[in-house]
C-alpha cells in the first residue's frame, strides 16, 4: 500500500490523482509550486520506475508544466527531482517570475513558506482542479 | 546553428555528443555533475520540444542518471531542468551524497565551485565517456 511520505503529507494539498500520480499544491502561496508523487512504493529515482511508468510520468510531467507556465503566465518552469531531504520519489513543478521571492534562485531553502489563506486555497484548488482534468486523466480528492 | 550558452561554454567541459545532446561536466570537482543540452536552438522548457526530441531527452536523461548513480556510487541522484539564470534549456544531474559540501540543500549558490586539477578532469572525461558510449549513441569531442 502507497503512503505518501509525512514532509509531503505536511507541507502539500491533495489537487487529484491520475491513474499514476498524486498531484499536490505546495501550501507556499509565494510559488505556484505542484508537486507530482507515483504511487509506487520505495521508489526514490525516476529511473528506478518501470518503463511503462517512467513514460507516463514524463507526459504527465509535461502537461503539468505546460499547463502552469500558461495558467500563470510564468515566466520559466522549474522542473525537478531532488529527494535529499524526502527520499519518496516526487517531481516539483514551480512557476517562477523575475519578481518572485528567490528569483533567480531556486526556491528550495528561500525563506519561509506562507501558507493560503482558506478563500485563496479553495479557489486555486477548484482551478487547477478544472485546469488538469481537461488535460488528464483526473480522480477529484474524495470529501474529507 | 546552435550555440551554448556562454555561462554553460564557461563552467564546464565538453563530454560528448548524443544525437539530440551535448553532454558536458560541471568544472566543480565537489560534485559530480552532468549536464544535457538538447542542440536546439531558443528552446527554454522541456515541454517546448518536439515530441521526438522529448522522448529522446527523458530517455537519455534516465540513461545519464541511471549510469552517474552506479558510477559514482551515489546516495541520491538531483535531476533538474531550472534555466532561471541560463534560459537555454539545460538538464542537471548532480550524484549527491550525505557527506558533499551542500547536503541535504541543492547544490546551486552552494559555495564556490573547485575546477578540476587537469589529470583528475582528463581520466573523468575519459572514464565518463567509456560508460556513456556504452548505452549512449555518443560522439566524443573533436580534438581541439
Amino acid at each position: 500500500m502507497f503512503e505518501l511520505a509525512p514532509q509531503l503529507e505536511a507541507d502539500t494539498v491533495l489537487i487529484g490523482k491520475t491513474p499514476l500520480n498524486r498531484i499536490l499544491l505546495m501550501n507556499d502561496s509565494r510559488f505556484p509550486w505542484l508537486i507530482l508523487v507515483p504511487e509506487r512504493r520505495e521508489i526514490t529515482e525516476p529511473f528506478d520506475l518501470s518503463d511503462h511508468d517512467q513514460s507516463v510520468l514524463w507526459r504527465e510531467s509535461m502537461v503539468v508544466g505546460k499547463m502552469m507556465k500558461s495558467f500563470f503566465k510564468a515566466q520559466k518552469l522549474n522542473i525537478a527531482a531532488l529527494g535529499n531531504q524526502v527520499s519518496q520519489l516526487h517531481i516539483h513543478h514551480i512557476a517562477r517570475f523575475r519578481a518572485d521571492a528567490a528569483w533567480p534562485h531556486p526556491v528550495w531553502g528561500a525563506g519561509v513558506a506562507e501558507p493560503y489563506e482558506r478563500d485563496a486555497l479553495r479557489k486555486r484548488l477548484f482551478s487547477l482542479q478544472e485546469a488538469l482534468s481537461q488535460q488528464l486523466t483526473f480522480e477529484f480528492p474524495q470529501a474529507s
